[in-house]
């Protein structure tokens, strides 16, 4: 079992300025779960009006690396990403839950789903390993 | 061909608040080809302070989805993004440079290699559709 | 609901000639889910005497593609895939089960895990879509 | 410069069952580059004549993973790989050629691109890693 709170997790949080700047809020931390959620701000959206696709890649980014966190520790890297975009998120607030599906001692797989209210938007997948000491 | 000069790309990317708020610049468009460009700020790191994996996954989708509007036209939709991350980015400027591989009529596939100054930092791939009329 | 049997699907399976060779069964089939199952000879691993990772990459298309499918109806394509591989399938059986996560009328996300007995060895996602009438 | 000959990568080739059961030959390897071919058999067809989605994913697959070798060495694995199928294959003869795009001293990502004649039937990415010492 790693030694990893919500506490420092929301540390790290908002240790990230990207994340301050983006209003992004750790709702749950541990066991292999993450969920991260946004608050759609007019500085966010596309050309549309919609929330832009780099935000929705960046929340997967994001709640997968913590998710990997739950069971790697504070130390890790996250590998890659792979998103897949379903519909415009119209908000006004993203909802991304990421869980590990898969770990071995230095290396997790996460799936993540993100909900603007009742819709999924856009779900992900991605590996993150831990430092080579 | 399309009609979808640069000029028009440039609009569209002023037209999307969230470029605007990152500072990203449109350096070419054309020919299953377009190269965007975003100085690193303190506001883009994370808590190591390098640039957030969410910059570089939303410069991928960007610069994949302005290539493949070379080939498909403005309407179009990026279905899906991948993004390998390989090092930390330093900066102090990222280049991300998209390049359609192949494409029918209705989608285009293009990968993106982010650099920031001589290294690569991260690579991509995505597909993009046109909207069904 | 799509008029797709679990009867329809297995007799699908039949006919593709690379399933037959591969000796693929189809275990589970509808309301998003689909498990498939492949009992790994000798002619399927690589150099190390593992199952090859094109074999797991098969099966995550194919399951990825039939959960589609009980969504989507039996005309569809697969848009694209992503493979993560955590563990070498030491077998004897590989057991791919596949998820769709998110829908619309004419999309499907789907999530796969592999596992050859008690581990997982592979996760993917991929998305598929109908065919345009 | 990693010691690894066009010889020692047939032979690795060779000595995968699955490959010798599809009938794959190495066309051209190093320098960070990788050539596969694939005749197309009526045993790798899915139900409509066209060569499996996972024929292409292997095909992927293994030709990135010849390509990372070309600048890892021989003893490495791939962590995962992404395909974006955009026609079907009508062949009769399958060539992927995967070339490296960034790489660390342990880590090589390489994108693939498939055709069959003179179209490009899909195209991928994948990241391999040496095995830790």
């Amino acid at each position: 079992m790693v030694d990893f709170s919500v506490a420092q997790a929301r540390e790290i949080l908002r240790s990230q300025a990207f994340s301050r700047l983006l209003g992004t809020e750790l709702l749950e931390f541990g066991d292999g779960r993450a969920v991260l959620a946004l608050n759609i701000q007019p500085d966010h959206t596309q050309q549309n009006g919609f929330a832009h696709g780099g935000i929705l890649a960046y929340l997967i980014d994001n709640a997968i690396t913590f998710a990997a966190g739950t069971v790697l520790g504070p130390k890790l890297l996250t590998a890659g990403i792979g998103v897949e975009y379903l519909r415009p998120a119209t908000g006004p607030r993203l909802i991304a839950t990421a869980v590990v599906t898969a770990s071995t001692r230095r290396r997790a797989l996460a799936s993540c789903t993100i909900t603007d209210g009742d819709s999924i938007v856009a779900v992900g997948q991605g590996t993150a390993q831990t430092l080579e000491g």
